[in-house]
């Protein structure tokens, strides 16, 4: 199923207890997922649909979890070389074996780091694109668990909306661009924060269930030394009916990752 | 047609050359415009519906023009007093003559004042809700005549954004809300000056002109002292085809004005 010349089922990670694997469609690239951790959502697929990314750029994804931006972004051929940070050992070996499975390991590189702490490893302005996903809980809002894995990747146990702009805006070149999805509900401090790290939001796009309901997720592109001035795009209503994806969503999916629970047979 | 009893035709202002008498429909209020000055437009409808306005509550109106937030307020039982600010003592004049005209005189005040200077008029913490609609042009961007009344409505010349948060957030008591109507192109520059002003974003709605276009107007209500947590609201079509309203646009006109631009017969 794989296409990529280099990737090598034989010496390929395989899936161990308690994991999947998932088909993610074009290129017939595929994810190990860990159920007990993090699987993606629909999140990530918006995202990297949204991210205006070309083929010769470098991406840094921050908190890149199993590595599931990195491929849907390289399944639609965004990106050249992408790194990858994650302060959770396992979610970073995970993201590792999924680099190979898909034979990216000479492209996309993950670094077991703490984005609070990446100066001595990643410089200034050497990146085109910053992608992430960050976890969108408050500290202490509804948390059962602050030591397990699913709590660091959706509260800001480990990192805070701030982190992620400042560090976003330091690696970027002078007018790359930060592409991040994040819910509604918080979504003016995400544009409260960015003109002190120096980005201006460019394009956003509110994510709605139906045309009827409230917002829920926000897609934003925010640009390093951006001029003020910003497009807000056409709504994207998830669900036609209850259960039934939109076309645009369809459209989404189809262009990319065919999502399927079926491990490989 | 006025039913108000203090409505006195008689006694009443009538249009000069260069204005026009449109009704606003529910309770038969009327507004006299000034057709080379500002003529209000649909911005003003959907503030007036969008706002959460109790009857109880005092309202400042911050750039009042001819007085039309305060009518379409009144006329939806919105507000108890109004305060019209205004710098130009052509557009103030004919917003008192409005308020006369619609019997609200003793509860529509209007002040030809400078919104940047207004602390030794009013005092802080002394309305319950503000409400603008702004100048949304940036001083330089286009400007054919500065001194005209319509640059002034429609271009930062007499105030920036800025002005209205800061004296918005020193009037309102705490609780209490601001609501403008602003474009979309500059949402980010307002959603990022509401912290450092107090005021913290609440409910915001996206404006449309069909579900396909780019967003054109944002309706905000930003709380003084109000904790972080922001509702996007569904996405406001104006227009199902070319031309024809959406049945939401009907709804809020025919809930309250209908425009009609013929004169008084």
């Amino acid at each position: 199923m794989p296409k990529d010349p280099n990737w090598n089922k034989e010496t390929a990670p395989v899936p161990a207890e308690g994991e999947r694997l998932d088909k993610l469609g074009r290129k017939g690239y595929r994810i190990i997922q860990n159920t007990k951790t993090f699987c993606f959502g629909i999140d990530a697929v918006l995202l990297a649909d949204f991210a205006r990314i070309s083929p010769k750029d470098t991406v840094l994804d921050l908190g890149c979890g199993n590595g599931i931006l990195p491929l849907l972004l390289a399944a639609r051929g965004k990106g050249s070389r992408f790194t990858g940070i994650e302060i959770q050992e396992q979610q970073a070996e995970l993201a590792r074996r999924n680099a190979a499975l898909n034979g990216l390991q000479d492209r996309f590189e993950v670094l077991s780091a703490d984005l609070r702490q990446l100066s001595a490893q990643l410089k200034a302005a050497s990146f085109d694109a910053v992608i992430s996903n960050p976890p969108y809980m408050k500290k202490n809002s509804g948390l059962l668990n602050p030591e397990s894995a699913k709590a660091i990747a959706r509260h800001e146990i480990c990192c805070e909306l701030e982190d992620i702009l400042r560090e976003a805006s330091r690696v970027l070149k002078t007018g790359g661009s930060l592409f991040l999805v994040y819910r509604c509900w918080r979504m003016a401090e995400l544009l409260a924060g960015l003109p002190a790290c120096g980005l201006a939001a460019k394009r956003l796009r509110p994510v709605y269930s139906s045309p009827e309901s409230e917002g829920e997720l926000v897609l934003l592109e925010a640009r390093k030394g951006g001029a003020e001035g910003l497009t807000v795009l056409p709504p994207l209503i998830l669900y036609e009916s209850p259960g039934v994806f939109s076309r645009e969503v369809m459209q989404i999916y189809r262009d990319d990752p065919v999502l399927s629970k079926e491990e490989e047979t």
